[in-house]
């Protein structure tokens, strides 16, 4: 396929000069773009492929990037991007140094809001209508694209709700592909795939009575009939909403077929589609699925146990659970505040409530952890997935933040599992009766053991130990980043001045062990994946200030700065967290 | 008035041993006791005065404590709680050691689910719902109620959403009286008016689409209208919503007609109605009175500036602004997540924008301070009031966790200001032009300085300074809590020994000024009116270790437990932070 349109676009104004009876071949050298880029270089494939024709219509209509669009969550924003002067860096998507996997104020003013997280397009599109305003500018125009999915939120509603109300220039086009990461569901779902089947009478569905010019619903492969309506919408003032059907994967035969799999595929055959296979023989498991694995177990031995995600069941593995116990384990949408008060909810009645959120979702929830879940003691059990530094997903996505905002809030036990056996046996732990709530904190990615599937083993809360003895520097680490220290250790070939502690509990504290580590060591050497401010070091500075020890302690972790993507090492290297970098810090404290 | 029947009733079973016809008894005696007892003792009148009625309906027709009842945020619970067998006790309501002035699960059996902050009770009770139909309990009942101001907020929205796609055992009532503590606002709001005065056609609403059996609206003050509507409802399966329409202030001419100054009136006749005027001559203005008057003032100096409040207008005091600038300031109703990225979105077209929060609701919105606030380094200016104890409201309410959430974020600034002058100077500051966000955090209540509107004084930004010099222990102090510090010095006649910092920036920290004080002195002490954990003192802390100071320090502040109700002094005492706890200290150091 030649990109002999393609080629030529450096900016929307190049776009616009376009003829509409080309687009559709634009956008089928787009599409084939984005399919051969992410094919080599991965990616999020599905919902690009699924707003090729609304991102060329949007950007031939509206005046880009006087004109603010924000697209929601930002998954599908490849052919924006390519579309707006990085078509030539689009093959450094998520790398360390190059762009982004989501739009971003920083890296084009054609990213009008930074996203990452869901949602929030409607409330930040509304702001700039409001600004606009408020400066005399009513030419313009405030674009907010959002998912079926992601307008379940109910941060979503509240834009909405306030929008109503006002006489702001705005319009929200919903991406209606009933799809997220997986399935899209509730009620709201349900509503508007009535409506996309004719079976809602349009003049009284739930947009128009929040006071939104509704129009729709209207096919968004058919870029023409996009754009007639998007040239007819931008002479409406006002709060609008426009209703696209898309597909997930479009143009793609596997990736319509198989949305949840193709929503990020990694690598593929850019040709046929098929994915090219990993060779995931004799690899340790995914973090994910010890979670996944484990409950499943569990959960057909205590039948009191309930599984909760917001819309996570693939990325969690609770689909494990989900499959096997479809009555009680729940996908309850991109919900996170909702999520964690249902748990609450369930534990009041004597259930076992594991409350799957990614950490940096847990954001989401933070008023609902302290004040629906620790203030009333409730034993929800909280696991975060993905904390610590996630690598490609970037600034918007890293788990650094947890131990800090967690490690304040009374009655939480917040732990941290150093390997795959000790996930499996405080998530069995967890469930065995504790009287109060948990956090269990784990990484993305794999583990290092294949056999971790090793019988259960109650685990004494609070409990830290010893890794490896010492005479004179005492490393404490928290978690997998104490995989690294265990490395850097043996690469020195186990200095005997150099003593390991594993502190997996960052509340409650092994006060006995710290009293003695501090009793004996002059070094102390914290290694957490969190921020560094407030987090587990800062624990262990409490202790020792409350107990007056004078030992130098040293905190390593993330700085207080916003990391940005690259692999997992690389940004460990930045934070000088890896192996390399604590060998040397070690090695230059020995000699 | 009699309190023949109230007096009998111990618990819902007496209540239900009536006879319908004595109920509109009842009720008269239910609101006179509560204003009999608020008008002396002080507490939340009008949201309780709205629901004798409903409140009555309810435990006479569902099998209390089986059955589970969940008021929404609370502020409506006198009744239930005065027939809930604590009728001889609610003279102790918000006081020390009292009953609280919300539902808590561990004051009584009756309150089936703690709430305080609004909106968590649909997906409190769907958690309950679901473990019961688990548990194989098709009869037991679930029943929110929640306000109409609290069912615009998002998070009940998803409660609602998830709700209508399950066939749990759930009962909505929507009390709807068009007010929260301020009128409710949004889209959602004029179309339940409208549905009010039959505008809309009933088989199209909203919460039909999400798949709820709907049914009402109907006059909540009619008691035997309500009983029948709740018997028809409980025999239905799955989940319901009851529109109730009630009057906020019912039974009391002044309460109904200022409902806002009725929401807690303070001490008042309970024969009249009258609120007996507090001596407020020559008092220091409150905390939210200088943000508010300043604000105005700044407003009209800076056009760029705006103002938004989730529904706190009249108890942040923007009403000023509003009133003045209309166009300008917003209150966007509960819906914190939204007023922070709308923020967010305002802020990144040049607009000047303060948002102003309680700091306990702030923790609803803390994904977007770090995400579409902080990562993007946008120049919103969040002032949060209410920081530290705020007293008779009670756990649910303090905002003592701020400095440790907020701490840990990059590019943020945190300043507690020590008096009103540095409120109004710090406020005057943000608005010249700074390049990040900042948070500004305040107490509940006055200040202490009648002559507080000096002239403006541009703020250095990560300043602290010296309140007295000393030459032994250095106290530092973060925001109003120093108040107490000084007056403890004060009463000590100024000991040599002790110098006195203050430290209004939590980050960023005075560096320089603090390896003078690290460098001079061997104790240090931190005063904050925050947790300790993870507090300011704990950023000193890592000040220390990473400049190899070795120091003793001791942390004052908030304990690592949730904090109950009673005064703001009562509650100082408690944590060691009031005057006397602090006189005594420095006494036992210094001797």
């Amino acid at each position: 396929m030649s990109n002999n349109l393609l080629s030529s676009i450096n900016s929307p104004n190049d776009l616009r000069q376009l003829d509409v009876n080309q687009l559709p071949q634009l956008a089928q050298e787009l599409r084939d773009f984005i399919i051969g880029v992410v094919s080599v270089k991965e990616g999020h494939l599905g919902a690009s492929l699924g707003v090729v024709e609304l991102t060329i219509a949007l950007h031939y209509v509206f005046d880009t990037p006087n004109d603010c669009l924000i697209w929601d969550v930002g998954h599908q924003a490849y052919g924006h991007k390519i579309l707006t002067g990085r078509r030539d860096n689009f093959h450094t998507n998520r790398q360390l140094h190059g762009i982004s996997g989501f739009p971003k104020r920083s890296e084009s003013k054609y990213d009008a809001f930074g996203v990452g997280h869901s949602s929030t397009s409607i409330s930040a599109a509304l702001g700039m209508a409001i600004a606009a305003n408020l400066k005399g500018d009513l030419e313009q125009q405030h674009i907010a694209v959002i998912g079926d999915a992601s307008i379940a939120s109910g941060m979503a509603f509240e834009g909405l709700n306030h929008a109503g109300v006002t006489d702001a220039n705005l319009l929200v086009i919903l991406n209606d592909n009933a799809i997220g990461i997986d399935p899209s569901v509730g009620a709201l779902k349900n509503y508007l795939t009535a409506v996309k089947e004719g079976k809602n009478p349009r003049q009284n569905n739930i947009i128009k009575s929040l006071n939104f010019d509704y129009s729709g619903p209207i096919d968004g492969h058919d870029i023409e009939a996009v754009i007639q309506e998007l040239e007819r919408l931008k002479k409406v003032k006002g709060p609008k909403f426009l209703h696209v059907i898309t597909t997930k994967g479009k143009g793609l035969q596997q990736a319509e077929e198989n949305q949840v799999q193709y929503h990020a595929p990694g690598k593929f055959d850019a040709n046929t589609g098929e994915i090219i296979p990993k060779s995931e023989a004799n690899l340790p498991p995914k973090y994910q699925d010890v979670f996944g694995e484990t409950i499943l177990d569990l959960a057909q031995k205590n039948e009191k146990i309930i599984g909760i995600t917001p819309a996570m069941p693939t990325g969690s593995s609770l689909k494990l659970m989900m499959d096997a116990f479809p009555k009680r384990a729940f996908d309850v949408g991109i919900a996170e505040q909702h999520a964690v008060t249902l748990a609450a909810g369930m534990a009041t009645q004597g259930m076992v409530v594991f409350c799957n959120i990614y950490s940096t979702f847990l954001q989401r929830a933070y008023d609902q952890v302290i004040h629906d879940v620790a203030l009333q003691n409730l034993p929800v059990i909280f696991c975060l997935d993905r904390a610590g530094l996630v690598g490609e997903d970037g600034a918007t996505h890293h788990g650094v933040f947890d131990l800090a905002y967690l490690r304040c809030i009374p009655n939480l036990i917040v732990y941290s599992p150093k390997d795959e056996m000790a996930l499996q046996n405080i998530l069995y732990t967890a469930q065995l009766g504790l009287k109060q709530p948990i956090v269990i904190r784990y990484p993305r990615g794999r583990g290092q053991n294949i056999h971790w599937q090793t019988p259960y083993d109650k685990i004494a809360i609070g409990k830290a130990k010893c890794l490896k003895e010492g005479t004179q520097i005492a490393v404490l680490s928290n978690g997998t980043i104490g995989n690294n220290v265990i490395q850097a250790l043996e690469n020195l070939k186990y200095p005997s001045a150099i003593a390991h502690f594993d502190f997996p509990f960052v509340k409650p504290l092994d006060e006995a062990l710290l009293h003695t580590i501090f009793s004996k060591f002059k070094t102390i050497i914290t290694v957490e994946d969190g921020v560094i401010t407030g987090g587990f070091g800062s624990a262990i500075l409490e202790f020792a200030v409350a107990n007056e020890y004078h030992s130098n302690v040293q905190l390593l972790g993330i700085p207080d700065e916003f990391i940005e993507q690259g692999t997992v090492l690389e940004l460990q290297q930045y934070c000088k967290i890896d192996v390399t970098s604590l060998e040397a810090l070690f090695r230059e404290l020995l000699y």
